[in-house]
């Protein structure tokens, strides 16, 4: 299974007045940390769209456990990976580590999509190219 | 139960290169909605900080089921409710429409938190004040 | 000369923790002020891609002065005009308000853009259609 | 005087449905940078807070100029420093790279704040400690 690990260092204007982690703002790492999975994978976001078709990876079903806080200065890693693929959809797991400790847990459903060739401003589920189910996955 | 609905347009800005919003945008638009359900009841987050000494309601885990994608320009309605409360922790669910379709549904639970009086850098969890409770939940 | 006046209320998510609105947040009030802007002047950013065949209206240069700060509660008025249009760029003047005082001036230098011709991965600047430029300016 | 270089790799989610960065988003980058820059010269903001006693280093009037756009995937380099400093207010620059190109260039006013001792909500500017004047821009 493909695991990507990166470091985060939390910032100034990811706080709110509680001097916490505006949570929002973990949905924009995540979301950089699958596009980052697939980077690292081979797939490239413009890949994605140049070479395979695609037009992105959109959300069907997210959560996230908050176990720990975070503020300004402080240092995350965020480990992911893809869980499980079905045809057009994939589980994606991240779970995000303050030192040792495991502070969020955040889960996603995504599916590829392209455009619908009878609308092209509709979007619609494509299938994963094996290449990709081989590398995140393996066969 | 009280309920507060408010339509939001949107914007340019809240969507990404495929054209749709790009979803940690949604959590922003929720959180203020849980903002605007508290200062509509009678308690804004000012009132929380100063009259009830508290820092703030973070989020403990949050999931949200997107159903049908929105463009700029297009109107949503989001529908925000409290459905139950226990000492200090409160769940909340968001129904989003477009037009007459649900097209996101979004479920928090949060805490009410305080200053820790023994180390005051950190948070500590604050009991429901008794009279919120009766708003949002009834007696 | 067409001027677009619109409320918004700061939220909590668009403060820091020195308790007063991060910056950056407001260019995104900034920027959804001026498509409003165009959207109340009748040509929505939807119109703007498929009736005009337009990418965008990107940023080419934006100045803000900071006269007084905001806080999450705090209501401010967004007073929106178009100074002046050449060919294909255009000035934009955002005075913010609280109250009766002026809070923030904004001014912004786009330009209108549409695809290259000989290379769609590329932007080039578009002529102002001329009723776009009655509208804002005058004639 | 000290300078901090560091890559930032453009993020899908940082950029609108033209396919280029939403403006608003480089001055989270520049506001990140400027943070950075004090923590690498050894002043975080954690330590601005709890060491200097300050609130922050709020922005009174900030330009940035557009030349290239950039896009999911690409990578800039952002090299910032402070290129003058008053008694509470300081210039910082950031220039903007994408490969050997100067890509945008940002200019911030910003000023040392602490809380007001008659009104703790209040801000009042603060004097900039020497150690930090000698470490920006020298004796």
């Amino acid at each position: 299974m493909f695991v990507n690990r990166r470091d985060v260092q939390i910032q100034w204007g990811d706080c709110d007045p509680a001097n916490i982690v505006y949570y929002p703002r973990y949905f924009g790492m995540f979301d950089d940390s699958t596009s980052i999975l697939f980077e690292k994978a081979g797939f490239s976001k413009q890949d994605l769209v140049h070479k395979y078709g695609l037009v992105g990876i959109p959300m069907v079903d997210t959560r996230a456990k908050f176990y720990i806080p975070s503020t300004h200065g402080d240092w995350i890693t965020i480990e992911t990976r893809i869980e499980s693929i079905k045809r057009s959809s994939f589980e994606v797991k991240h779970n995000i580590y303050k030192g040792e400790d495991l502070a969020i847990e955040a889960f996603e459903t995504r599916v590829l999509v392209g455009r619908d060739p009878n609308d092209p401003d509709k979007l619609k589920s494509a299938p994963f190219p094996p290449e990709m189910v081989t590398k995140f996955i393996g066969s």
